[in-house]
């Protein structure tokens, strides 16, 4: 039969846009949920801000987002989870779930992987959390800070020659630096729109890595830890935050969904 | 003789860094000034953002520079100007220059001008801002928003190849749109730092074109508003205030000011 959700009500939160595309894979894999997602656009990037600032947008989003409903959080955003993860689970007691460890997981479970190499944000990297996180995986991470694939997202040149241009500096530098690496971890939810620009690149250099992204793999662990309801398929519900433009939110919100996004209100966190 | 300031007090605020280029203007035009800077790089960029949060943010940073005894404030920000400037003259009682307007006047000095291109934020051309500010002086605007632009300023990669290929777009689409264009206003306070390889490009495309920037005229314009004091030939004092990373403030300030930056406070606007 087919109903309205009986199962969980899912946070997600990000600085924006990228976060879509942890919710875009969950949804097919816990479609009987009640989804909530709160983009912190007012406030965005989070990649260029310090850990202290981000601790506190991540907080106040986590606390409206439970505040709401939500049974559990899923952080969809590699800077808030690097700087902010440990500040959340200290100060709310629902499950939350980070990009990163599930990130590292799915790479540990490609038998080839040993040294990785990981694009992100350049507060991503600088905070080293993947690199403690492989490393706890017995894997050998080489960071590469790639600021400049956000803004390039957001422009929508995923597919543009600037962009393969900027893709082969940014891969060469990690590739030089990394020389025996076998996977490449996309360490920023922006990032899967790039993925078959940089496939192409990779191959071009000559260098055709195993790439897994983080957004995909943290879907997957969400999913993994919410019991499965045989028999039930219903559709999920999605309504949206966002602390800035709606309308821009739903723009370029929808290409990184994949669909349309319905129901967004406008939120003011700053009080 | 040479004493510490008896001038004004000028407050100067920006989202980031960007406005360093019009305190860079401003040093040598009015020495015997005390300086105070604030650069809200908590919440930047103010580019991609909707105009009731750029006025809520233009408004607290203001609010902070007067309670610090500024006696002016200049919005070194394009996109504050564009979204805040009456929000800001109807909260506070003194002095206050936006870029924008001596950014057309400046424009409508050069006696060439007729049809004007600006580069600006996404913002910035949405608000319509330059168009209505250049018609009021009968002349005639194309804007292109650019926002490639200010990462690659931000990334430092003020001579690459990479943002050459981008201004070579960028300005391609606009001087189509613009065919008898003869002068090009640089509508954002980062955009000085890319001005000889505009001037490159320009030549390169066989369109040059006079470059106006609204950092420069708005210091001039500034300058020109404040009596001048004979005879004193005070250094000026700088203080700086940053809403985010102090380290960051200092290392990407420094190219933008073209000297280091000492005295950097932190800053929490949020409460």
């Amino acid at each position: 039969m087919t109903s309205t959700p009986t199962g969980p009500t899912i946070g997600v939160f990000d600085s924006g846009f990228g976060g879509l595309t942890v919710l875009r894979a969950l949804l097919p894999l816990v479609p009987g949920a009640r989804y909530l997602y709160l983009g912190d656009t007012a406030r965005l990037p989070y990649g260029s801000k310090s850990r202290q600032t981000i601790a506190r947008y991540a907080i106040s989003s986590a606390n409206f987002l439970a505040d709401q409903g939500a049974d559990r959080i899923v952080i969809a955003c590699n800077t808030a989870t690097a700087l902010a993860l440990d500040d959340l689970r200290g100060s709310l007691s629902i499950p939350i779930t980070g990009v990163i460890e599930p990130g590292a997981q799915a790479v540990a479970n490609v038998s080839s992987a040993g040294h990785v190499i990981v694009l992100a944000t350049e507060a991503t990297v600088q905070s080293r959390a993947y690199t403690r996180a492989l490393k706890a995986l017995g894997l050998k991470a080489t960071e590469k800070a790639c600021p400049l694939l956000v803004p390039l997202v957001e422009e929508g040149w995923t597919s543009h020659p600037v962009t393969a241009e900027v893709l082969r500096i940014y891969l060469s530098e990690a590739l030089a630096a990394a020389p025996d690496a076998t996977t490449l971890l996309l360490g920023c939810t922006h990032y899967p729109l790039l993925t078959p620009l940089i496939e192409c690149t990779l191959t071009e250099l000559g260098r055709p890595l195993t790439i897994i992204d983080s957004a995909g793999a943290t879907a997957a662990a969400v999913a993994a830890s919410i019991p499965a309801s045989p028999g039930v398929t219903a559709q999920p519900t999605c309504k949206f935050f966002a602390t800035d433009s709606i309308e821009k939110f739903q723009r370029l919100g929808a290409r990184f969904l994949g669909q349309p996004l319905d129901k967004v209100e406008l939120l003011d966190l700053d009080g």
